[in-house]
């Protein structure tokens, strides 16, 4: 019932993080939503800092559960993986009329420069989504899917990036347009493999 | 007079904004840091909305002074002005410490999805930023310096896009290995032309 509530905290408040950013949501705010009165909050986290951190650790797990299901997923030739990967969150976000972008860029915008506690905690949320990809990158070479003169770590970090971009453009131009253009470079010049028109994938 | 005081709250504005965001960054405290009175604010400014506003003109303009200076010098062949470009912006960081990034990616990353008169504005302020490496790429396709079946207008919206998300990057890694990382592999991989050592420029 415990962890009930803090479970319920930090979703309803990465929820509302997600939109208007961590400064402008506040702690009272989350309770209302979530229908949990204000003394509880302070058993639960010791500052709204900390919340925010949990916020992250939240949703690095759900990144992590999603691109695992696809990088993970051996029935794919492993450059195939990272495709219907890429295709599944170009889908996801026309489903959200292109709003929110990604959480960990968001907050990495927005506190990276003004709080080390959050840097901390992004940097280390940054490398283990690299991680994955590395991953994929490296099988990807081992089977000749991939040219063995290109680094996985910094291919990995560079696709990272330049998507955290592409999500910057697609809140500005309401349209997955950016994502599009990310992976046909992505794919056509970084990786060469042809980026062919997505599999549609339910999500 | 009045003139000044009203460029003094936006360049005043400007730099509190550029390190902590919009939505954190009080009035008030704009104010105090420049030294003028609170009733004048509103002689100048509808609204904090309306100063954020002139606030991201008043950072498109500098980008693009900046930007024309090295895309703009005939003097040298249209890739090796991006590259100087790329370079000085890399310096430049390296001498804030890794912060601030991109007001405009900043401002995209706050406030796309949560106000339409900043998305239009961050959107128009893209634009008028992509057509300048638009111009210089046209040109070195013109010159040979690239590939003809490159879309210009893709490539310098990847470009910008992924600059940006580099940018998020340094901020968290506090380091300008994400800004070398995309220089070499828009160079190398996009570009097709070596990205070299960084010739030094002052600024």
């Amino acid at each position: 019932m415990k962890e009930d509530t803090k479970q319920r905290l930090i979703m309803t408040g990465a929820r509302i993080m997600h939109l208007k950013g961590f400064n402008n949501t506040g702690i009272q705010e989350i309770l209302d939503t979530a229908g949990i009165p204000k003394g509880s909050f302070y058993n639960f986290f010791k500052s709204k800092e900390d919340f925010g951190l949990q916020v992250i650790d939240y949703f690095v797990g759900f990144f992590l559960q999603i691109s695992n299901q696809f990088l993970g997923d051996k029935s794919h030739p492993p450059l195939e993986r990272i495709r219907l990967l890429l295709g599944w969150f170009i889908e996801f976000f026309e489903s959200t009329d292109y709003t929110l972008g990604c959480p960990i860029g968001n907050f990495a915008q927005e506190m990276g420069d003004v709080n080390p506690a959050f840097r901390e905690k992004l940097k280390t949320s940054l490398d283990s989504m690299a991680r994955q990809f590395v991953d994929v990158l490296l099988e990807a070479r081992e089977s000749g899917h991939l040219s063995k003169t290109l680094n996985a770590q910094d291919t990995a970090r560079f696709m990272i990036s330049s998507w955290e971009g592409a999500l910057m453009s697609m809140k500005v131009e309401k349209s997955t347009e950016p994502l599009e253009t990310h992976a046909r470079f992505i794919f056509d010049y970084i990786l060469k493999a042809e980026w062919k028109t997505l599999e549609r994938v339910t999500h």
